[in-house]
């Protein structure tokens, strides 16, 4: 089974001219779902990883179940106002204007080597922000996994010298 | 280990006079974040279930490892214009206003038995939604999951005749 396959793509969403990639095809094949959380499982288990972070919303669905798998702790990164305790936030550009991300402060800690985990690659700038969530924190990243990359947008170069491990490349 | 005391309350979140319960702290422990995972499978294994869905985003966290571990499609419950193929909605009440959830048509089949996960369960209102988005569609409500559920706010009243299952009781 070849996970690509299960993946749909939808034309002109959200606006017109973007080939959507959606994932919850994929999703519903559990054999699929678990061969792209093995995949990731497979590349970082010996990479002395102590935590995984989820980049809210799509991002959960695969640092979640990654996170159990390696028994280790997961991390929340939220869009802004959703976590309650005290946060730090890092901004991200978008075509139009700034975004932001957050994560509690006490969510990591020092020299903590940290896998930052999302659906999809496309400009890069929200991971980037996450990098940055990690950092400021005086923890590390070691290591950001994707199912899917949009070659094309380069938004692995936004993320030079990370390890990034990507599953399906379009 | 007790799963409840990994829970952290934060007073006065997202507003004063608001007790706000804190499942970060409970996903920093693997432990526990596996035992609520398992706790929800061992209520539900044997009870003919076809699928599992969340609602975002939180119910992402506890849906997706479930459906992994039930071995079952996992379907995604979003807000509005987040998917992109032929969706149902449901709207429900907020304190001013309304809100609505959406599913896509295809993401279940007629007769399919659904188990629903949030991670809270306070008035209700957004998971009777669910269940309508999951009932028009001609499947079927086989059970409710809830990581916590607010004793007070009486949601239950709302998802009668279902099968709930809640880990925390507040």
């Amino acid at each position: 089974m070849n996970i690509q396959d299960t993946i749909r793509a939808i034309p002109d969403f959200p606006k017109p001219g973007i080939l959507f990639r959606d994932i919850s095809t994929m999703l519903l094949r559990p054999d699929a779902f678990a061969q792209a959380i093995d995949g990731m499982h497979e590349h970082f288990k010996d990479k002395g990883i102590d935590a995984v972070a989820g980049i809210e919303s799509r991002g959960f669905i695969f640092a979640a179940p990654l996170a159990l798998k390696m028994n280790i702790p997961f991390i929340l990164i939220r869009k802004p106002g959703k976590l309650p305790a005290e946060t730090v936030s890092a901004e991200y550009s978008l075509e139009y204007g700034t975004d932001s991300i957050q994560m509690h402060k006490d969510a990591v800690t020092p020299d903590m080597k940290v896998l930052l985990v999302d659906d999809l690659l496309a400009t890069g700038g929200t991971m980037e922000a996450a990098c940055r969530l990690v950092t400021t924190q005086n923890a590390a990243v070691a290591g950001i996994a994707f199912l899917i990359e949009l070659d094309a947008l380069n938004g692995r170069e936004k993320l030079k010298d990370q390890d990034i491990f990507t599953l399906i490349h379009y």
